[in-house]
């Protein structure tokens, strides 16, 4: 909250007869050469608190710190997550998955944000330290750290959930004198300035806030549902539609608004939550506790802590399914005001490592309803509705329809390492994809039928480089699809 | 609560009796899957007006730019100035002299800095760029871009002073979307919260504001004096104290508070303007003026602009010579609160270059009232009162008191080139220096004795390496000083 | 030269009877704790002298440093030059046209780069110090040290020429152990492995070597005509190809080989000069040449100085008019072995500065032999043959042919500062471009026509926003174009 | 002309009386306009296969990736492990001991390295990806990825010891064309030229080449004992000196030089494997082998691989003990060449993370054979044979003698979060400490003994905020001594 910060405020000195309050703007120590006023003169800040509920001398949001989770579950997006946490995924050509939840961070002025990860996590790390590290920062500089699962003294074992990576890692987030966590998964595709989030937490002097979703009200997202009143108080908390709420007592006289949500808001799985309260939760409360979900905050309830809801009205998509990430990816290729389609946002942008990629060549295409990445190399070729990830390379007599390539990166360290072997890496030459997902580097021979012809909506076929999902074909990283196949 | 800041948002809707002022407090479109809900369950925020004069929804300070001049004059503190401008001076052992600006504008949040130079200024546009320079940013990080000066098309000429070098910029300054230009004299040691004076700035919804110094009262800076009434207004502006004054005419009436400050206060060079303003100033009315204080400021006086003052009170020291620099130096010696001494600071860190310096390495020095910088090499040695620049090294039996050694870079670039030299960079053994200046990579052979001997106050001995100013001997960069020499 | 640091190399010692002359690779102090061994089992190294020809323990590139010319002529590229230096002039989408001699050097392992800059440099300033600055480095990190013109103590004027600007450059460019200074054309487009030429010039103990080019014999780039003989030595020297030779006399015996290149080949302006050389020529020798082209190397020449020459004979293209610049950006858009269009090439890539830009959003388009740079919206149209450049906005039925679009950053910094136009940045609907260049931020208006109606070969309206060079419409930076024009 | 960098390079071809070798130097394509030149002047480069063993055209060591084990053991310098591997302990004020190998391979040209991680790993992940990031680098610039030990779809567990890590991430290390991989021990002090290493492995046509030390021949550093002939060709393995050797059968014949080393000289834990070597050793051949030195290189020499050994002779120390940490920084306090020492050497520097650190501010102190780091506030004091870290803070009366003073880093993020702590970080007044190590951000209170009065060898306070390990003292990270404490 900027204004706290201006020393002209509105204050009850400000009504006293006080002749030149404003006269020393700074707090410096004075020159020894300087003259002496004449002691009234001064007004002193020292009873002012300009800070009353923030111990420190910094714009609200710095005085949070986010922690995000990269890993997501390995199963619902496999196999796109074979080598990759869910974070790490690439989306709309250029990001991966997590530069969202990051540039959310960003925009908001969040600038210190914990990533914690565990699965498959290398590729995450890098992209998170090559991104978004800095030496020591100037400013307000953004400034993401990696946690990866470690071994120590004391716990040699994995994270077993977000509420015990919290805890075993609470001895580094406690260093910063933060005055709020924001626990933040990092799987999922919204634009929320956060900041907005954090003053009503404060402006309610709740313990917890939990992000809902008043957008995705039908649907379960996995985080267990909301009811609330007006003044956003949350009533119940269930886990599932079907299971029996968590009553908070003491609001239960207030008027309930079941006839706006009737089942409650879905949680988003975003938690702002006090630093004194998460570590009095975390070491003392529920010591064994692994997740947040669906032990901490009920816990939490049980306790009688206040618990506020946040209702967010924005486009959000929970990554749950290849079919939702496919959708996604979709939307991003349409020009228009829907879902998560403002790439080319300027107030809140997206961001992500920056590259020096050559530009895109293209010989002759017609390219409809499509976003393409930097350094490809597009033949003559249809493509419809797809999105071409960075260093995609398509051959001759090309269809693509409706699919997401997610491109390759062998420019930057060639392709050399499987000699003998015949198909380059990219889509030979008369081949047809409709409603596909090509992961990165795949090697598509020449007139391949990727169309899902049997029309299978679940199949694996992973020894042959592919699985189907949602009826969508999906075909692995690295794979080979020798010319002429017919998946 | 970014919208807070947007003063324009008026709705009709915000007189109506809204119940549900928290409900959404997103604006982002709406997922076709919500329910619509009743309009007056909305609440617009149009009354709060927080930021009633920002067009732009960032935070105050993102909407300033500050053009920082680099240069100051080459004369006033030869032959420090001899290969650098003023700003490019090292001071303190780690740091250039325009760091304290520089981080001024990162500690008030003023994240896009032009740093305008043209004398000598190879070492100032490289320290600034390695310093502060940054690929597109993340979020509101610190930007310095230097913009040296330059032959044009129509101008074939060098900036002929401050003014002029802003109007020939303003192409380039106006491209992004500030409201005030903060205009900042690089060469001077202070701290200040530019936020407070931009704030003044705003609430008095002045076209000037000018920062004075009330510490300095009794200097002639050189930025001329300001007479101010208890709201800060300016009623008098005199170039030089002697000298007539131009005066507001418009606010003549109000009580003249020359029983604090007989003579006003005097400028310190900084001036925020609104952009309009600076435009009209430049281009329109007096688009020969090559310089700020002695043109435009009184040309502003004399159009009838609303000129304000800012009074700043805590420490503030222009480099007006050698003698300014030395106690300057010697003050960050100090460890009390005095002066600009608080190096330390956390809240307001002074910035730099980031360097991997090895540690300082002694091995027996009686050490008093000194800094040391990184990367020095001491041996058996007396030092009291003096600032060690980094890399220097310094022999066996020298005794050092109340002096500058700046030091020397050829851990970097090694100390090669040249061969026959029989003296190496640094301070021979059994060499006392005392109340001088070792400029870089001078070489001090052995048994000199730098201590001013015939107390001599100004002379001017460059062929043999010094000059000597005020009493100081400076040693000039590169410099030999034969063994047994006598200075 | 690398294999000289190798202590097994074949000399003289070997063939001696030494019994372990490998058995400690090491030059390290031996640890105390180490017994001691015979002291006939060790052989000295001290008379071996690892480098013979090299003073530096370093890469043979790593004692060349580069000097890089970045601002060309005004004129000649005008007016794309009105606002930037020629070494600033995006090409290809992506790049800027310095980034192909910076990369040349990069690839080459010189590391150690100085671009000199006084025209219009503030755009090349940022562009370098923000593309390849670094801090401090690691190890063989490229680094390139802007420096631009200054007014110093002594010479208070502009560089005067090439030479000049490096003789009062010498005491910075002197700092660091180099054996040979590199001077470089910075508005040249080629590929060269500069270590060929460099070790082609101490394998024939050269003072200077100057490049020239074998694939551009007909044609007079500017830079003079060398004759050679078959081992390089150069014969004849003329400034231009009507004048009178420079002999050189003490190589006039040698064969001529006239019948492959009558006229000699043409100077490529690059010149590699000992460091001693260029010291001798522009301190001692010629003290007021202002041009290495036709003061220093003619009179290097007549001091009888060793000059060679080196044979490119791949594609070097001079930016020397808007037509050329036209032509290699057309050939950028080629997929096949002509010209500079290897953009895609992974052993010896071009680098320029990193970026954030989102992916290119195409709604329906028919894209032909073009290249395409991030950030772009592409509408329904249709472009053929053209370059078109990052953040390029085109509407709905634009058709696009044979043209350089150069684009635009507004989305860096907004559309904002000219409130009241009605045409926004990019090109409108409807509109056909034809053999054109649109420089940066033009606003081109619906149903223009810029396709050169007239025929018109060389044509200045530079009020109304363009001009005609060479049969080629540019339109200017930042030019709007009213709807439905026709240019 | 890099092949000349490779000295094993003779081909028929240079004896034939080759006419015009040198005239064309490039073999970029010919530009259209170049006049055709009889076929006969020009030499096919086809035949010459120029890097006959390296199929990449780098330097030599630009084919082979550094894999970097971070971790180390928990127990052996416990508790400095606390909260840190072994890798990311501080050595010498400004460094962290994994900055020594990883510059070693900056300096010896290999940019490819991988860190694996697991043990507490957090701290030298930060360090590691803060410190020799980059984004995508500018030619051979150094980058360390970070692999933190992860779960994976197969793999749920922890990294099972160092060949077991390498096979886990050999899909991603495989994924760039080197040859060689060096693997690495993070936690031993030396310098080296790995390039010597590489050009004997490759000399020798060596399968594996194990780095041995010369100078700790008396030592068991816990690597195992090889035992070599007069061209390092290794006779026997051991893995303890007792145990039984593993002989190398094919080499047997060989002169044994057992009169050198008689118990043949210790592994340094360094090894050079070709890119096959190690994948079929890892892969097919010893599928389940976790170790390198007890499992996977006997199984090597088993199969009659050729395994060289490489004799290093200069200073190299294990970290193996509270007592070698102590020693190997109580030698870089010596300003001779003994140890470690060179921390000011500009050949082969020691590089870190960059820092903006303040100078070290002294009031009076009698500093003797130490080392201090950047940004210490040193009262009146003593300090004789010490290592004061960064951001020390010494208070008035101290006498520190032959202790590791680690430092602290609350500059960075302030010292608040334990307010009603009544002792801040630092070394409080006419407190006295020898022989002991104070770990980051210590409190030690006034009048504090830390001598070691009961002359303890090895003890457990940990509770208490130390332990003593052979002698030494070892207050732990963030511990608390009380004023007036006798340790």
């Amino acid at each position: 909250m900027l204004q706290l910060s201006l020393p002209f405020l509105v204050s009850p000195q400000a009504k006293r007869p006080v002749i030149r309050s404003d006269f020393i703007h700074e707090k410096r120590p004075l020159n020894l050469h300087c003259l002496q006023l004449p002691p009234s003169l001064f007004i002193s800040n020292s009873q002012q608190h300009p800070y009353p509920t923030l111990p420190f001398p910094s714009p609200a949001t710095q005085s949070v710190a986010a922690i995000v989770f990269g890993d997501g579950s390995e199963s619902r997006l496999y196999p796109l997550t074979k080598r990759r946490s869910e974070g790490a995924i690439p989306i709309a050509a250029n990001y991966r998955l997590i530069d969202a939840v990051v540039s959310n961070c960003i925009n908001s002025n969040i600038n210190r944000i914990y990533a914690l990860t565990q699965f498959n996590s290398t590729c995450l790390n890098s992209h998170l330290s090559r991104a978004y590290s800095g030496i020591e920062g100037l400013g307000h500089e953004a400034y993401v750290q990696v946690i990866a699962a470690y071994q120590g003294g004391d716990d040699k074992g994995w994270f077993q959930g977000n509420a015990d990576a919290v805890r075993r890692c609470l001895w580094l987030l406690e260093e910063y004198p933060v005055s709020e966590f924001l626990v933040l998964p990092g799987n999922h595709l919204y634009r929320m300035d956060y900041q907005k989030l954090i003053n009503a937490h404060r402006k309610s002097k709740a313990d917890i806030t939990i992000a809902v979703s008043s957008a995705s009200r039908n649907h379960d997202p996995g985080f267990g549902f909301l009811q609330v009143n007006s003044k956003n108080q949350v009533l119940e908390f269930r886990l599932r539609l079907e299971e029996k709420p968590i009553d908070f007592v003491s609001v239960k006289s207030s008027t309930n608004f079941s006839d706006i949500a009737p089942n409650g808001f879905p949680s988003m799985g975003i938690y702002l939550i006090n630093r004194q309260t998460i570590k009095g939760l975390l070491e003392e409360h529920f010591p064994t506790a692994n997740d947040f979900r669906s032990e901490v905050i009920p816990g939490a309830i049980s306790k009688g802590m206040k618990v506020q809801a946040y209702v967010f009205g924005g486009y959000w998509e929970d990554m749950k399914s290849i079919e939702a990430f496919y959708q996604a990816n979709m939307q991003s290729t349409k020009n228009a005001n829907l879902g998560y389609n403002s790439f080319h946002n300027i107030e809140s942008p997206l961001y992500t490592l920056p590259r020096r990629l050559p530009p895109t060549l293209i010989t002759d295409a017609v390219i409809t309803d499509s976003v393409i990445g930097g350094g490809c190399i597009i033949n003559r070729c249809k493509i419809k509705g797809a999105v071409i990830g960075m260093g995609a390379k398509i051959g001759e007599g090309v269809i693509i329809e409706d699919s997401v390539i997610i491109g390759s990166d062998v420019y930057i360290r060639g392709d050399f390492q499987r000699s003998g072997m015949d198909i380059p890496v990219g889509i030979g030459k008369e081949t047809q994809i409709r409603n596909a997902i090509i992961d990165k580097n795949a090697r598509i021979g020449k007139s391949v039928m990727i169309i899902n012809k049997d029309h299978v909506q679940e199949g694996d076929r992973e020894a042959d480089g592919y699985v189907i999902r949602g009826g969508i074909v999906v075909v692995t990283r690295d794979a080979v699809i020798p010319d002429g196949s017919v998946l």
